[in-house]
């Protein structure tokens, strides 16, 4: 398969989004958006520093890929609409390999009728993928790191550190149980739209994804809002099985791991109710995981309690007691 | 500078773009525009693939990278407003040699307003700058490829080779006549932004960027629009020095050699004097070099006329007698 041929396979022959009026095939592709506002973000995957072959079929390189951006879009309440694609491919992958990256992006993007836009494609050393991607909220309702407020519910969305337990699993030969959920969940993660836009009618909520790490996403809606946030440890909500593996390796997963796509946010206790149905309309398990404080002196702080004592949660894994 | 007073050092602190309501600093951008169209794009720019150092200071990597895309926005029609911008950096590079290409970047945005609102910054084996543009046209108002009608005149802006004879100057020491005009038409590159937006009341024109040289443009138009397009060897505006390089390569760089930025066009003849116009409101130049001409058994050619020949252009710059 040469580049054009390539080009012309990937290329979207019908498109979904009534807002496109043009797609790939011009300078540049074009949409109208009249009534909405409009999200967008950009993210980059090189091989063997953001995924490995070792972990990772080419599909699961797109799935994952689109399906981090669509987390990002997700974080802030908006619906993913269009994705654009530059890929640049080394001698080592074969077309057919990159093929395969454009079906798993293709796949995650079907569940949310997003269309390819743009894109692309040129040679170079090693396999780097840069997708950008736009999405649409209600006007005035993009979520924002910066809406926690003093006494607010800090809530996140399923399970933590199961995406780097499955990549634990694929890296290390053992008997494990429920093997085959933990490497789902490393390799095609699904992100929270649904419940992000389940949560629409809210008039104030704050959201970030775990794409680093809660201790890490925590800080930055800590930092961005001007408050401090506090964690109780044994709320953090872990899948049955979580309890196999090192007592460690748990810890260090389900706070500084990353990569699990859930949504961690915090709401004002008179939402409370509203955040648990969003999150039963679109079957979404949700956990109660701790609260915000106003404190002048705490600002920016991430405190995580166990039974008796707390400490401060620094975003790079290292932990202080206070 | 480490990675994250870096990213600090390339925010933007305050914004220009009035429709931005959210910049850098959360997990996405986000921005609002009711009346408008909305066009974007992306590019890839690999070292040694795209440019080489040895032609190129970090500065102009940033600069001539940004203006291509801004030049796609230009072959549009529309305003450039936005810009994300996501980076593999590799080891080779310093942080320093690395802000001299967001330096670039913001030179050339500053001439448009344009707001930097969203990236990404990884580490590498290569330098991968991937480029992502967002811009605004009046509704209805993007020039596509599509639009050349039989009897429209072609048209081309600026003068054709210049980019290519600036490389060619850089990497062969000889004297050589306006050297500095050449190496800036290679390095710093000014998309014709002011005379497409100048374009903005004509009812229709078909208009496309010369990044590949106008033999590829030219077909790209042909194709898009089902017609053939004629050009006029003697009428392909070169500029007064250009006759010092030999024959040959200002053929191969005037035809194929790309990179100058100019616009290619098509439009109906009663328009012609509406597109001169544009073009003295903007101080654009710009030549009549063809015409358009429908015949069925022609579609998608590009014929090259001189005295009293014509041949037919491929886009890879193989040329048949016909």
């Amino acid at each position: 398969m040469d580049e054009f041929s390539f080009i012309d396979s990937i290329k979207q022959h019908s498109y979904k989004q009534s807002s496109l009026l043009k797609g790939i095939g011009d300078d540049a592709a074009v949409f109208r958006q009249p009534a909405q506002d409009i999200v967008t973000a950009v993210d980059t995957f090189v091989e063997d520093v953001h995924f490995s072959r070792k972990t990772m079929e080419p599909y699961h390189v797109g799935y994952r890929g689109l399906a981090a951006n669509i987390s990002d879009l997700a974080a802030m309440g908006a619906s993913p609409t269009f994705y654009l694609v530059s890929i640049v491919i080394p001698k080592t992958w074969s077309m057919k390999d990159v093929d395969q990256i454009f079906h798993g992006m293709r796949e995650i993007a079907a569940v949310y009728q997003m269309d390819l836009i743009g894109g692309d494609t040129v040679f170079g050393k090693e396999l780097a993928v840069s997708i950008t991607v736009i999405g649409y909220t209600e006007r005035n309702k993009a979520r924002y790191r910066s809406s926690a407020r003093n006494g607010d519910i800090v809530f996140v969305t399923g399970t933590l550190g199961d995406s780097q337990a499955g990549m634990h699993i694929l890296l290390n030969e053992n008997k494990y149980e429920n093997k085959d959920y933990y490497i789902k969940k490393h390799q095609k993660p699904l992100p929270r739209v649904d419940f992000a836009k389940a949560l629409a009618d809210l008039p104030r909520v704050a959201l970030n994804d775990v794409s680093d790490g809660i201790a890490n996403e925590a800080s930055e809606i800590a930092v961005a809002s001007g408050v401090s946030i506090h964690l109780y440890d044994e709320q953090l909500p872990i899948s049955q099985s979580y309890q196999q593996f090192p007592l460690d390796l748990q810890r260090k997963w389900k706070l500084f791991g990353g990569e699990d796509f859930e949504l961690l946010g915090t709401v004002a206790k008179e939402s409370w109710l509203d955040v648990k149905e969003a999150a039963e309309k679109s079957q979404t398990p949700i956990t109660k995981i701790g609260y915000v404080h106003y404190s002048v002196d705490e600002v920016g702080y991430v405190f995580l309690h166990d039974n008796k004592d707390r400490q401060l949660l620094q975003k790079d894994g290292y932990i202080h007691k206070k």
